[in-house]
């Protein structure tokens, strides 16, 4: 995603390292290399930053950086702007990180179980990450520190600052960068995944002139409440078209046709989603809309039309596309 | 919930207390009193207390308790057990709350934005809500403290053991006592609860014998993912089993039947839903399965039932009850 980063050091636990593998070759990832990870959170990323200096667990040595960014796959909402700033903060600075404030007061408890003190809420500061380290000063911190560091510490600016005196330059970090923790951090994710994906809706109907209209008054009562993109085209025509949407990263389809679901030119629009990878990540939702005039006041499409329809349902949900269809019955 | 509290204040700001007085009266909420609160967080706790011992806030004065609880309206789900603990643990100690691990690490900075000084994890607590106090040392701290701790402080543990002497009593909560904060928060919410909704299901069947298969064959596919209930009844003469389960507050019934939507015999379960004050909190979900054999290969089901179907649902969900109609066709 942030192209001035020239590579990427995943740290694993030795069950999961083939996982990951799997992982890295199915999305197609770039500048990955993977680590096997320590039993404790320093270990593991002491053996991170071994691959840039030393030869013990890379075939070849990594070109050392001016600066390595630690993080954590826990938080894998991070944007670029945040990663940027603690990477000059940590230029000037020597080391860098980001903070949130405290959600809840912080106390200390005494032996018997009762509170000890508790801390001024304004004060004190939640240590988040992305953190940013020259890499010079980092790799000379965990080479010094010792065994009760490394199996009980948590935090590599306190490493920083204890073996280098380098005062991190703490930088206030958004809400996203929270800790997915708990089952209710899965959901919260999952939401705000949801979310993202379903920001923009490309509305595709063709040429005709009724369809043209459903077209045009779809889109506009929807953008209300989203971002639409609506085409009006021939899809077998106008592939470069389509092209431009898809590059814009939409994953969601609504096509507006008259024919019985069309599912030729619905093959065209999968096979050039399929094409441009973009249902490789997320799944693309496909709805075709089917406006019917019914002769006998009653459904008139067969069940044949379905069984069809069915069928190609199921075979686009195997690349991850899911097309439902709707059917509008107009008097 | 809690039988033995017996008062319960809630404290809102001004511009939201006609709102508060309308949500206790629609949803029959009873123990409560409405106060008005302060512009801070201890303010608005002592004028809370206020209601126990001077005449200045409500017209009567309510009994004196021996303990308080406080807790805030931001940890929604919090459980009979940790409120229980709490008071128990206050009774002993004079005071008690309930916290839980850090979740990042904490710390502190200097006047320059540079990192002072780290917190090692382990020894630290987040304090989170409900706490406990007896209510003369609660009361009392708060008379005692400064307009300073009024307006900055935000540990009521704090209080009692600066201006009592008193060292509560720390007890470790569940992870759901966590703080509603954030929009992330509300996606977790919102999740937590469909969860809870959905964790049970009633399956109402009539009596032929066709339906009954299938009313036996669906809570068994089921029940590898959901608690289900199954009764084979006509509904119209059995209102003391479906009494039962409304009793074990079931939010989601799949009633099968193989007559045209039977809205008569559906009429009555909304009427018996109504009756229970179920769907008062959160909305019911019914779903109308007709078990359909076409005779011509298409849908035999006509506009007309549709539209009443319709109707129907649309009325039913000015009662927080969702119905929905799902057609099934044989072969």
């Amino acid at each position: 995603r942030i192209s001035w980063i020239s590579d990427i050091i995943v740290v694993v636990s030795p069950e999961n390292i083939e996982t990951m593998k799997t992982i890295i070759e199915k999305y197609g990832h770039k500048r990955v290399t993977v680590v096997e990870g320590g039993i404790t959170r320093h270990r593991s990323i002491f053996n991170g930053l071994k691959v840039f200096a030393e030869n013990e667990f890379s075939s070849h040595l990594l070109q050392k950086p001016e600066v390595v960014i630690i993080h954590d796959a826990v938080r894998p909402f991070v944007e670029e702007d945040i990663v940027s700033k603690v990477v000059i903060a940590a230029k000037e600075h020597g080391a860098a990180g980001a903070i949130r404030p405290l959600v809840s007061t912080v106390i200390a408890s005494a032996a018997d179980g009762c509170l000890d003190h508790s801390l001024e809420r304004a004060r004190y500061r939640a240590s988040e990450m992305p953190q940013a380290f020259l890499f010079d000063i980092i790799y000379e911190a965990y080479q010094q520190c010792t065994d009760y560091d490394l199996d009980y510490g948590t935090e590599c600016l306190h490493l920083a600052l204890k073996y280098c005196k380098t005062n991190a330059k703490l930088v206030e970090g958004t809400a996203d960068l929270w800790k997915v923790t708990y089952k209710r951090d899965l959901y919260a994710a999952e939401s705000i995944i949801k979310d993202n994906l379903s920001q923009q809706v490309c509305v595709v109907t063709n040429v005709k002139e009724t369809l043209a209209q459903v077209g045009f008054l779809l889109p506009e009562s929807l953008k209300s409440q989203i971002k639409v993109e609506a085409i009006s085209i021939s899809l077998s025509k106008n592939d470069s078209c389509l092209q431009n949407i898809f590059s814009g990263q939409c994953y969601n389809f609504v096509c507006v046709n008259d024919k019985r679901w069309a599912i030729q030119e619905t093959q065209e629009l999968v096979d050039m989603l399929e094409k441009s990878n973009i249902p490789l990540l997320c799944p693309v939702v496909l709805i075709l809309v089917h406006l019917d005039i019914p002769e006998n006041n009653s459904f008139s499409i067969g069940m044949e039309d379905l069984t069809t329809m069915k069928k190609f349902a199921r075979e686009t949900k195997k690349k991850n596309i899911l097309v439902y269809g709707l059917l509008i019955q107009c008097k």
